[in-house]
């Protein structure tokens, strides 16, 4: 199996169409990826807050990795087959400058800073334990918080979520579920990192279980297809990401992504759709930390 | 067991303290509740939109039930013991002045406003199934979409959903659930309406299957303890709901909410509480279509 | 000239059509309304700060106020001749509970609440000194902060501003504009208080110059014309003010309402008007602390 | 005079410190800066609607100048001399995407969209008329629409106003205005364009008065000082600009960066300037139709 890791671990913090990739794969072609925790691994013990770090940059990403024959209003499909923690350990902490619940830096209050703190989790058995707090104890249940094709012509930080998918911070960027991106220039120029070892809906500190992986992937193509924004299936749901801000944008992007979804591939007339989705839709919290927050849509297939 | 219904069906239209009881019941007395659809009975046919209807006010109440020995400060246990359809009937409905993704008298667009419609749903066997389009056809799930306590001075409307209960619309006030609300005023004025047979999240085009019914429910009273916004408990889950707008802030408030829960009853430190939800929080969306926003953040017990 | 006061210093909390009129008025008549200051007269000393008050409820009004004639579906237009501070005194705080800038009970943070503190100020020719901070030093600019019609059914705080008017904290409800509000109840029920020296745009701390008042008002009707927000005119502009949260749905009633103001009295095209706007309307934060965030758009009448 | 004109008409659409520069100018040199239109200058009819412009990216800005001995960590101070209209003519336009009371591909909404229209301004004596409409007639207020320094590693879109300024849509971004940006890279890489020639505050449906300009510019540097924000400052006032959404974040930035910046350079304490904001302090909406909304907080200067 092609195994692709960054050389000279010399990470990209942008999804961008203008970088040389670090690999072509094929479709059908399983690969491994190997990524960064977001902290770019320099966290280590409870020492090392955030703001303590010698780095600027987050979220280190591997990639652009060329999907060999996607072009430009394709939709990439992605296949997680697995996800595996390769230190052994993995990160929590809260910071001053994002946070759910705390004054940050686009969020701003006159109120004194939190105080800073970081948890180190040892991974063991399929299960992470906070040297600090053994209460703070967690099954894994892995998914890629950053993961997505470059813009057609910005180049964006791997922390941002959009169109494009990015640090999306959405569960369901998991193993079992077929995930959809779509292509914005020839190539795909895919990138995948920041995995979490498991996160509470919203990444409410900004932080899930932040840690090096080793992810198995296989990309395929719907050959023009276009699609606006990132979408899942799975055998019981299709769902989909809306990111922006404030929280009710990001829904109602997510929920008309839905809707159109219902209407053009099952043929529900929209305002059925629209009435379908009041009575059994469900949605939850991606992040509410990131520079776009991100909702997740979603609806039984059995229902359409 | 005693029945409790609106005399001469003259319901109620707002939450509370000044107005006189409906019944006065006991602690851990099993009463049965009967309530009217949000709209008031009025819609029957798909010609009945809502801008035609001969009525001001939507979401009737019944109530205030006085809740013998509550007392200011005190905290009221609802358990729903089982809600029953009593028309064989449900409704669904879009329209212009509500709704999560069309534009509304608070969103407000320049765009042409939606068309209005409305979906009969006959009811049998535990199922809703349309009478225009049958694959509108649901498993009934329900709960109460507004209920709680009168507010301390304020008379609110039902449509509102805040600090005493009120119109949250969030699927877990439901049978099998523990419901807290606080006590405002010294009787607790409990009043519920709004029955929904089954409701997505966000309850978005601002229906579930609205439906008369008949409520079992029995009360409970935790004296001398305070909370600020409804909880609920489940063998599984402790729960917070949050009302405000935008949807960040309902989102702050269910999250904060939940954070001292679990910091007051189960000893965690406060940032340790904040990890923890950050690894394994859950938070679902309520209603983004009422005065305010509803989120519900939870948590299951195994972790705490 | 009719003085009218609360009988015993009993005010009112709620704009309500429910109570009571303290006062009956004819149109075109001159009268004389008495206010409390938003603390209750209870802030005397730097060392009252909010969070010690004996109070439960702030902004109490004067009303209501029925002026003879007025009829559900009229418009009540409001001349303020002048605002005279009647205790030489006002007082400016920051709270915990309320604020643009720190975590409130709304936008709830678990960052350590800020320091609560109290200005009192002198009041001399037309000036505002505060006995802490003499910089702290500012001319009058009198306005009401809170005031309007009762709405037709809910009892809303005197807090809260809406559709009626309300606690708005837009310094343009000020002598020399002419003031418009919805009648929604026979007699119109009008109230007022909350009378700020001055104040900053957004009410930043959540108090402008907090004074008691006499109000010189002299009422009148547009009979048969109905308004869906309140609207202020002078020899210059014309503006409309939206409340809502979050601040850009304010904006957006506020300019739908001026779009529609311009279209039905001006005769202009709907689009043609849009384009207008975005060349040269203004608009400015009216409150960015209350229950709903206030904008206020406007547009000279030299370009209509 | 140093003229800069983008070689071969090939215009910047991101603000970058990865660019090749196109000038290289010293402190205190004025120089004649030359820009197209937001629309690349394609709109010349009514015809020429948004959606059939033959074009993908807008805002072209011209740049980057290199200010020679601006270094990381250093103000930019950059004086508007003066704006000229150089073609004649300018644009307004309404479109589907954007807009701040339509629909747009943020706040999704299935109601139909507008209807697109376009239209064209002629320019004689400081004063534009539209051709179709000519009660659309405004004196001449021109400003920048997006002008900023390049941020230190991301590549970002010229539609977006952020920390290093960019398309903040604000109108105090004119001659006679001290303007402030923070140094990022060394040499600073400014950018300029998007020259409105008059713009109503918000840019209601996304346009200004889209017009090419020649801009008479002199830079100079404030060495060793960091600012976070832009800031802008002349006789009367000083300003400071946050962009975000919600509105309140972009409020929420603005606000507080003025408090910053009497507590750091006017020496007061910052509960006290808080007090001084809540009275005096004003804020005016930049614009709520780019990515992020801007808003601008001001104090006149006789107050610190």
């Amino acid at each position: 199996m092609k195994e692709i890791r960054m050389p000279n671990e010399e990470y990209a913090y942008f999804y961008s169409g203008y970088e040389n990739p670090v690999a072509e794969v094929d479709v059908k072609e399983e690969v491994a990826v190997y990524t960064l925790d977001a902290f770019n691994g320099l966290v280590k013990t409870p020492k090392d807050t955030v703001s303590t770090l010698a780095c600027q940059l987050f979220n280190p990403l591997t990639g652009p990795i060329v999907i060999k024959g996607a072009e430009k209003g394709d939709t990439l499909k992605v296949t997680i087959k697995s996800i595996e923690n390769t230190s052994g350990v993995a990160v929590g902490a809260c910071m001053n400058t994002i946070g759910g619940i705390n004054a940050t830096t686009v969020t701003r209050m006159i109120n004194d800073p939190i105080t800073e703190k970081v948890w180190i989790y040892d991974y063991k058995d399929g299960e992470f334990t906070s040297r600090e707090n053994p209460k703070l104890k967690f099954r894994e249940q892995p998914f890629s918080g950053s993961l997505g094709t470059a813009p057609e012509n910005e180049v964006i930080s791997s922390t941002v979520p959009s169109t494009f998918g990015g640090n999306m911070d959405v569960k369901d960027m998991c193993p079992g579920n077929t995930l959809y991106f779509p292509v914005n220039v020839d190539g795909a120029y895919f990138y995948i990192g920041d995995a979490h070892g498991r996160q509470g809906d919203g990444e409410l500190n900004g932080t899930g279980l932040e840690m090096a992986a080793k992810f198995i992937l296989e990309f395929d193509l719907i050959k023009g297809k276009k699609i606006e924004w990132p979408r899942i299936e799975n055998d019981e749901y299709i769902m989909t990401v809306g990111s922006a801000r404030p929280l009710e944008d990001a829904a109602r992007i997510a929920w008309c992504e839905l809707v159109e979804w219902i209407v053009e591939e099952y043929g529900w007339d929209k305002l059925d759709a629209y009435e379908l989705l009041s009575k059994c839709g469900e949605m939850y919290l991606g992040n509410m930390v990131d520079p776009n927050y991100s909702m997740v849509a979603m609806v039984k297939k059995e229902y359409l």
